[in-house]
């Protein structure tokens, strides 16, 4: 994880977890072949090849991608942990095989059951305690990465302050910011505020090389205050799912008030729905994982493969406890 | 707490913190004038006399409200149990004042401070473990009340079950919902998905006697799926301010956008700003208590006045471990 963009590279490969999501492959399918036919991603599809057939003949796609058959499903409401326990599902498959091809994975699947079988499969980078999840926000100043967005939600404050590297690096390889400021999520600006583990985190960010800002709040999120928000996946994931919420909310109100063209309303909305931001990275793995989200319909689903295809596992190191691990570390 | 307004009767006196806040009289004098003129709300100013008197003058207001000096003040940065140990502070002696005089207490004091000084000043409720916040959120439905908002950072489960009691009697009481419904705020709709604490609450609510609905996520705060979303006071505080802070961005970017008028979207942002909101009621003890936010400008002051002088303590009792106890515990 944390790769630069492959400027005028082949794209590289997706292994697409086809029964991932809220609806399957009724949208993976074509999220698939558009990635492929708009931005040349060579896609494979790994589910139940019979649903994942019928559905690439309803696109006309009947061999434009590779399809590998897999057994089981992981269901939605799964336990990460339980999800481990199906070594024939589509994730845990199509996660062996990205590892196995040097393709990158992508599933909407539930975040608990992705990040399981991703830890399973590619293994953490050498002294990651725990992955993370990084979601850009776009702000009004530009993005800020949001870390950890669901990965991890009982973290120990070493975790939160190793979240602040994997974030960091994130922020410069993937969105070009040559020092990012990092500031932690906590209830108050001072380093006192918080709860047990953000006053705890708080003591020990300053002791990493990191540029550490201090205490963010709430509504610092949104609003570029530092380019790498460091929370809990917990709130983390609280927070991404307020936001998308809290923009809809705010824009009905707007439409409400019939002072704005509804068109034009949908332009902004776009910037923050989960169809544009392409999902979150799983940071700390030596594969590169891109969780979609389950709700996703195929354009987030092709999105998805494109952030995926172009960021790199071996483009670029994490600064993490040096050199990348030799083999899977469960 | 927990009480109805008072339709028709003389309004409650309020015991101002005249220091609270990030500008002290400046702008709690003005609201507290504000508060008595435009809603004959009887306010009560305990702080620095010499300051207060100052500012009263300059507002024409010299002899309007009585004031109450106290020697000390307690800082933004304080934290809750270091303010406890400042018995001239204006925030704790308008909190014993207020006790005395069977007044409510407003401060926009550091919330931690506020909480400690009166648990302290007033005492819990029989059989409650724990204070908490509780903010009416307005949806598009119409009001969600959000609990624990910032009271107490790291609950136990069975406090987070408690508050659920402690918001339905707030929906009830002050909102008027005849039947609130609960939802715990958590990463996942399926009740084993959360961090430790959310799913050890997940075990315990449904055996409360409140209408459980199960785990709600970020992005029903605002969509009014539920009346009362419960959830710890570090990721309540965290909401509550992305909520604010995104409310900002959204509007900022339809401005941005050139596609609404600003005069008309500066109506939208009013809905959500604290100046609307009137501060957060503290859950659970046996006095009134509102928490205003830090920045708080004189009418959002005025505001919280009010909203605390119609919130009676004795109006309803709370249906948490029987009958209010009949001493402060700290």
């Amino acid at each position: 994880m944390g790769g630069c963009a492959r400027p005028g590279g082949t794209p590289r490969p997706v292994v697409l977890d086809a029964m991932g999501g809220d609806h399957g492959p009724a949208e993976t399918v074509p999220g698939a072949l558009a990635a492929r036919r708009e931005h040349g991603v060579p896609v494979l599809l790994v589910g139940w090849a019979e649903d994942v057939r019928r559905e690439l003949r309803r696109h006309g796609g009947d061999g434009e991608v590779e399809v590998v058959h897999a057994d089981d499903a992981v269901p939605m409401a799964e336990r990460g942990s339980a999800a481990a326990a199906r070594p024939d599902s589509s994730l845990m498959v199509g996660c062996v095989l990205a590892r196995r091809r040097g393709a990158s994975l992508v599933s909407a699947g539930s975040t608990g059951a992705v990040v399981t079988c991703a830890v399973r499969a590619f293994g953490r980078r050498e002294g990651v305690l725990r992955p993370a999840l990084a979601v850009a926000l776009p702000t009004s100043a530009g993005s800020t990465v949001l870390v950890d967005a669901g990965g991890t939600a009982d973290p120990t404050a070493e975790m939160l302050a190793q979240f602040a590297l994997l974030g960091v690096s994130y922020a410069r390889n993937v969105l070009g910011v040559a020092d990012p400021s990092v500031g932690l999520l906590s209830i108050g600006a001072e380093p006192g505020k918080g709860n047990r583990l953000a006053r705890e985190a708080a003591g020990l960010l300053p002791g990493m090389p990191v540029r550490f800002h201090g205490n963010v709040e709430g509504h610092d999120v949104l609003a570029g205050t530092v380019d790498v928000v460091v929370t809990d996946g917990f709130t983390g994931n609280v927070v991404l799912k307020n936001i998308e919420g809290c923009v809809r909310t705010t824009l009905d109100m707007v439409a409400g008030a019939g002072i704005a063209p509804p068109g034009r309303l949908a332009e902004v909305a776009r910037l923050y729905a989960a169809d544009t931001h392409g999902g979150a990275a799983l940071l700390g793995l030596t594969g590169t994982v891109v969780v979609g989200h389950g709700s996703s319909r195929s354009a987030a689903i092709a999105r998805a493969c494109v952030v995926a295809s172009e960021l790199g596992a071996e483009d670029g190191p994490v600064p993490v406890g040096g050199r990348a691990s030799a083999g899977p570390v469960a």
